[in-house]
C-alpha cells in the first residue's frame, strides 16, 4: 500500500505461508515479533534453525529424533518383536500417551494416495521390509488412520508382509471411522490397540 | 511424554507463546517447519531477526520504519500541517488504505489505560508536543479507537493541545462504537475522516 516496510512485509509473508494462518493473523504475529524482547526473537530464530538442522529420521524406525537412533529404538526394555506402523511422528506421540504400548514403531511419513500422486516408493516401506527380513519380528500392527488412504496402505502392506511369515494385525474399530488418530483420546486408542485383529 | 525431542519441544513452545496460537496449532506449525526446505527455514529465521533489528520508530512520527525518517514524513507532497494521531502502526496502514488522507501521522504506541497501569508518560506524547511547538501544524485529528481508553486518550490530548493554538478534531462516529479501527472498511473510515468535528 504505497509505503511498505520491507523486513515487516517479508516476515508477514512467511507467517502467511504457515498452515492455518490467514492474512490478518500473519500481520498480528509479525507485529508481535517486532515487540518481542531482542533475546526472545533471537532465540525464536535459533529454534527454527535448530529444529530444521538437528532433527532427522531415526536410522531404524524413521521417527523424528535429534540422535542417531531414537530413544524408543534404543530402549532395551521395549519389545522389539512387535512393530506398530504409523503414518506420522504425531501418531507415535499419540500412542506413547496411552502408556500401554511397549513395542516399537515404524513411521511411514505418509500414506499411499494415488489422488495426490503418492505411491509406495515415496513412503519408508523398504526400511520396514529390511527390519522384518533381519528377523526377530513376530507381529506388525497396522495403525494407519481409518480413512481410505490409511486402509489402502494397510492392505497393501499386509499383502507385502504376510509372505515374510509375520503376523499382521489392524487396530480395532474403536477409533471413529473417518476420524484422525492424532486427536483420539487415550482410552479409545488403548481399546483399539487391545481389540486388534488379524487381516 | 517420556521421549522428547528437545529442539522440537522448544520450537513448539515458541509458537505457543504467539498470540492466538494454541497447543495443537503450535505443534502443527513446528512440524511444518521441520518439513520446510532448508533455505525456506533459514530465510524465515533471518526474517525474524531482520524485522526485530532493522525496524524501529520514525524519528518524527514514531511509526515503524526501516529508515531514519519514514517515507510518509519524508514525502514532500504530503500536508504537514495536519497530524492524525493514532494508537498503532496498524492504524496508519488502515488510513493509508483509504487513499484519501494526505496529511501526516503521529503514532502513540498505546492508549492511556489506568486499569493496565499505562499512563501518558508511557506513550509518545512528548514527541507530539515537540512537533506542535516547532510550529507549522494547524490541525490535530484524534483518530484513536472509539473505546473507553481511546476516548480518554483523545480527551486528555485535546486538553493538552488546545492551549497551543491548534485545532483539535475527532473522527466522526461513522465508525461503530466499541469496534476496532484496524478492521473498519475504507468507506466507513473515509466518512469518519470527512465528518470530523471540533472537540
Amino acid at each position: 500500500m504505497g509505503y511498505q516496510i520491507l523486513p515487516l512485509t517479508r516476515l508477514i509473508e512467511h507467517f502467511e505461508r504457515l498452515p492455518g494462518i490467514g492474512k490478518k493473523s500473519a500481520q498480528r504475529l509479525a507485529y508481535h515479533v517486532l515487540n518481542m524482547p531482542r533475546e526472545k526473537a533471537e532465540d525464536f530464530a535459533r529454534c527454527i534453525l535448530d529444529a530444521r538442522e538437528k532433527i532427522h529420521r531415526c536410522a531404524v524406525c524413521q521417527n523424528l529424533t535429534d540422535v542417531e537412533k531414537c530413544p524408543i529404538c534404543s530402549d532395551e526394555t521395549r519389545d522389539g518383536t512387535t512393530i506398530c506402523v504409523v503414518e506420522s511422528p504425531q501418531d507415535v506421540q499419540a500412542f506413547e500417551r496411552t502408556r500401554e504400548y511397549n513395542g516399537v514403531y515404524h513411521v511411514l511419513h505418509g500414506l499411499i494416495s494415488p489422488m495426490n500422486g503418492i505411491g509406495p516408493d515415496q513412503l519408508y516401506i523398504k526400511e520396514l521390509l529390511k527390519r522384518i527380513q533381519a528377523g526377530g519380528v513376530s507381529e506388525v500392527i497396522m495403525a494407519t488412520n481409518p480413512t481410505v488412504e490409511g486402509e489402502a496402505t494397510a492392505m497393501y502392506l499386509s499383502r507385502l508382509l504376510k509372505p515374510l511369515g509375520v503376523r499382521v494385525t489392524r487396530l480395532a474399530y474403536g477409533i471413529p471411522v473417518g476420524g484422525n488418530l492424532e486427536y483420539a483420546d487415550e482410552v479409545t486408542l488403548y481399546r483399539a490397540l487391545e481389540g486388534r485383529s488379524e487381516i
